[in-house]
């Protein structure tokens, strides 16, 4: 179940909220029936019911393989081809998923820097251990992950040999276009199909996100499961639709001049999903010199630091706090005779009904302070609710988008510093522009 | 090492910038001659020399003697209590401390949210090892620690008895005053103390700081002789000082009407230096309804997800970049003789300066994009330079908060929350309250 609270911004949007409902029923339809900017792009719509069987079979037979064979699962990918997998392991196994005692493999995420130290680290952190590789492109030649494949095929093949390497190392990639298409067929790994139709920031319901998920023993059945609810529901145009409420919501407070969005959790846990979130709207909305500014924080450690700010700063802000009804696990604080810290009015309370009291009482305050709150409620930190938000921010990310009027699936902007970037390494075919380039610094 | 790059404002500024240096010898005298507001907690002004030689060197013993005698230290606080010693602890160690191999004890952060799920897994992670706590809290009755400590005070004291609990628990708290301060004496645990004259988000390079980082096999006396050497550095008034030039540039493009500051870092090793940060600048600048949003990135993951934002999206960001002349480990791309992913123009070189060529060609395009860049160059990603990255932002950011006009020490804005949230929890004392907030409920 997922609920939105939008009591706490009527005296912020006023008027404009119907206004821009008015727009909605367009954004919709371009959605539904692909006739909006960005069409190609719209293979996520349906992607909870309309997916590859076969593929998913095979994809979760492999997931069991490396879970057997392996004590390590190496993730290579940046953006979209990373965060989607690591907000799903954070938030349904743990932030410290790599810590805890569990019977999955451990699963790092590399080649989405370029930082030589901490590749180095992570070349010592798998060392003596069974390791799989999870190769992510849909080029391959996308240079963060291009680079640590380069280092860990040859890692593979040294300490496997060729033969064993290959059956380690499995490619997410084009169906049948690339350089590491070309290179998984000739070099014989597995591979899974990252489909045309879906782009890096809506893939993680693809093998993108579903392959790292299932291995760290995630039930992807019952995440598809949520997501296949929520596609139901949020595709029935309406005023009830919680995806049209939410779109409608940051939409009119942007135009009011709230121009930042902060996603605030109460669950450390949460916060790569506020990570995978920052990609999907910011990268969907952030162009043509408009868009709403993407922001989290992870609460109540950020009241201590952020909260200042929300408070009392600038008020261009908006904050989208995501809640639980029931969290994974609780505590109960206990009584002290001496009573010292003055915490006995809270015996035989919960962390959970504590954790409340600080999300309602925060909401009233920041409200008070001049800062519009949505509130998101999910019923619990399980697999069919998470699949259920991921689709919502999805389908409500694309109706922003078109109220917006910018294209949603479109990232023009993030050539432009690997433009640079080749121009200053030299890269061939880009002579002029490393001439270019070289008189500017 | 510490240099600051403005040559990629300049078409930003314009003539702004002359007239913020204009103001900037009255900042400056504020935090020299203590003639400003906020004036009880300049405390951290001559800290790196003027501290407790004493309190250091049984710092430095407690530290050792955690090391010897535990394989887990529970660091308990929140805000400024935690974050800067994650922070030193994750760049000068490693963002995998508590998985890569060390002589030194796990580090954990717990009071710092009220998650049941958080904590219940942090009891799971310290099973069957031997546990110190270092608890910090200038009063004792912060919410978040106090619930952790409560329930850790139990635990210790139940698995080790009252007396062998008492040894393993050190207090950083107030001197004389305050709940912990009185349970730490009756309890006789060892205490180290949080100077009245220093705030929580300044407090990194006092006991808050210092001790969890020792434990962590940090050489402190680096640490402390670079932030001595930038606060002879940057106590010198003039236009060469570059605490001055950071302050006057992100002041001026602020009137600009670029009102959030992006902290970027080409090394996943930063991330807790930003949350610090960001602790620091938007608890600092943030009040009256003005100060620079602080935002951060991590690169060049983020230039796949929120890079798309900072080239084309609205036009009210700027960017300061920290880089690092030397990584602290560094790799080299090899050869492939079939070079399907193209990358043999890279091979021979490292990735630092690969890197180096991201950082260089992704300034140049934000610049192109209509974002003005600021770049902090540092050294190394050692003690000493990050001693002095401490300081410089601490002064530079009393000097900012001067220049906005709002008193840069104090934060008001912080007890909303806690006020309703003490009036929905029925606190005794806040019974007026809570019968206020039921009525809006």
């Amino acid at each position: 179940m997922l609920k939105l609270d939008l009591s706490k911004i009527a005296p912020f949007v006023g008027d404009d909220l119907a206004a821009v409902y008015e727009e909605l029923p367009r954004a919709h339809d371009y959605l539904i029936n692909k006739t909006g900017r960005g069409n190609d792009f719209l293979g996520w719509v349906n992607l909870p019911f309309d997916y590859d069987k076969e593929e998913y079979a095979r994809l979760k037979a492999a997931a069991a393989r490396i879970r057997e064979d392996s004590d390590v699962l190496v993730v290579i990918g940046i953006g979209g081809s990373y965060l989607g997998a690591r907000a799903a392991i954070e938030y349904l196994r743990s932030p410290n998923y790599n810590l805890i005692k569990k019977d999955t493999p451990e699963i790092y995420f590399a080649g989405n820097n370029i930082s030589g130290t901490a590749l180095r680290e992570l070349f010592g952190l798998i060392e003596g251990k069974r390791v799989s590789v999870n190769v992510i492109s849909k080029s391959g030649t996308t240079t963060e992950p291009a680079i640590a494949f380069r280092l860990f095929k040859s890692y593979m093949e040294e300490r496997y040999g060729k033969e064993e390497a290959a059956r380690r190392i499995y490619a997410t990639t084009d169906k049948a276009r690339g350089a590491l298409k070309g290179l998984a067929d000739g070099e014989g790994y597995e591979t899974f199909v990252i489909p045309d139709d879906v782009g890096g920031r809506y893939s993680v319901l693809t093998p993108v996100g579903l392959l790292p998920i299932a291995v760290a023993g995630i039930d992807t059945d019952r995440l598809l499961a949520g997501a296949a609810a929520a596609a139901e529901e949020y595709q029935k145009p309406g005023l009830d639709n919680t995806a049209w409420q939410y779109a409608a919501a940051r939409n009119a407070l942007y135009r009011k001049g709230y121009t930042t969005e902060i996603l605030a959790s109460y669950e450390p846990a949460f916060r790569f999903v506020s990570e995978w979130w920052k990609q999907l709207y910011g990268e969907s909305e952030g162009k043509e010199n408009k868009g709403i500014f993407p922001a989290s924080v992870d609460l109540t450690a950020d009241l201590h630091s952020m909260g200042q700010y929300i408070q009392q700063g600038l008020r261009n802000l908006m904050e989208t706090v995501v809640n639980f009804e029931k969290t994974r696990e609780d505590m109960i604080v206990g009584t002290d005779a001496a009573n010292a810290d003055g915490l006995n009015f809270l015996a035989g309370k919960t962390l959970s009904e504590i954790n409340l009291a600080a999300i309602r009482g925060t909401a009233l305050a920041h409200v008070d302070g001049g800062v519009p709150n949505l509130r998101i409620d999910l019923s619990d930190m399980e697999e069919e609710d998470f699949g259920r938000l991921i689709y919502f921010f999805e389908f409500a990310c694309g109706l922003s988008g078109y109220l917006l009027e910018v294209n949603p699936f479109d990232q023009p902007g993030v050539e432009a510093y690997k433009k640079n970037m080749f121009a200053l390494l030299g890269k061939p075919g880009y002579e002029k522009e490393t001439e270019e380039i070289k008189k500017r610094l």
